[in-house]
């Protein structure tokens, strides 16, 4: 809905509103509506948050995880295995992780994936700096963790092409079938994989 | 997603974001890590902007419409029909009615509607406002553009009780089909009131 009253507080408002991501102009305007009917000091809150938080979050020197301090509480932390670091595009994919609750090792968060069309190289990605860690520290083993795209895939050989001199084991997450999925549901090329890499069988 | 990283800063501001309405926790989180791939000086702005628009924007002292300044746009302006006053819910109605280029009066905004499931009584509208607008004011026809729900009939019905002593002409906005609308996938309640307040045919 255009705004027809020119009320150049609301119409600011709006606009920064929408530049946030999936915030349309509709919703950027209900949203600024919902705004004024909260007390001025949640606003003020809600604002000087926001700043807070961009101006003093820190991205982890170690592994580029975010981090209230220099140092990640991951990367701190000794009872996490320092020889086993798994390799994420995003720090939401070590959030995804830590759920799951089956990984002791420590991340390097990539900041992104290797895409040309978007004009992604890998010197904007935190490759150098991860290259940099593994020869300067005892790692046993890399693990990739990128998304099965072709980003994915091509961030991962151009990463495991640099890592093989260093001799370090280099693995990647499964790939195959979801657990409870079925068979017909799932696409061929998925499928087509799960039985290339298919597993000894368990009993 | 849950935060397994208990990073103090990015939970505050997830927080926040998540306050907002339709805004889940998901969603929070990926705004969150937006205004991080921004400029400081960006999310300053973002943060400022909002919070000088609680504090600063006005109702106006007339209609209770959103304004820069006192008096709004609409109430301060010559070119209007002041004799002709509309009643609506929200100001987002305003918005509306204004974008359709067809009403030349002014307005009267009442901040919501009567409604006792949620606790909202006639006296948190500003319905006493209008009808002292209305007895101070020479004022030839009050339009009831509310919504054809049964808060709003609930509301209008009050309001026009009010102004019938005061020998004001009172409309209603038609309600009936939609331009565009087909008979068969109109509603039976629509369509009865539809063919109940049938007007002259124009030819």
């Amino acid at each position: 809905m255009e705004n027809p009253l020119s009320i150049q507080l609301l119409d600011k408002a709006v606009e920064e509103l929408h530049r946030l991501p999936g915030i349309g102009r509709k919703t950027a305007l209900r949203l600024a509506l919902f705004l004024l009917t909260q007390k001025e000091e949640m606003v003020e809150n809600f604002g000087n948050t926001l700043i807070d938080f961009r101006k003093h979050i820190h991205h982890c020197h170690c592994c580029h995880n975010l981090s209230d301090s220099e140092t990640c509480p991951i990367c701190a932390s000794p009872r996490r295995d320092h020889g086993t670091i798994c390799v994420v595009s995003d720090i939401r994919d070590v959030m995804a992780i830590e759920n799951t609750g089956m990984f002791n090792g420590v991340y390097h968060v990539l900041g992104g994936l290797i895409n040309p069309i978007a004009g992604i190289g890998p010197s904007q990605l935190n490759i150098g700096d991860l290259i940099e860690r593994l020869s300067q520290n005892p790692v046993q083993e890399v693990i990739m963790a990128l998304p099965a795209t072709h980003e994915g895939d091509t961030t991962a050989f151009y990463i495991g092409k640099q890592i093989r001199p260093l001799k370090i084991k280099l693995t990647s997450i499964a790939k195959g079938i979801a657990i409870g999925d079925d068979l017909e549901y799932t696409d061929e090329i998925t499928l087509g994989r799960s039985l290339a890499n298919r597993t000894d069988f368990q009993i």
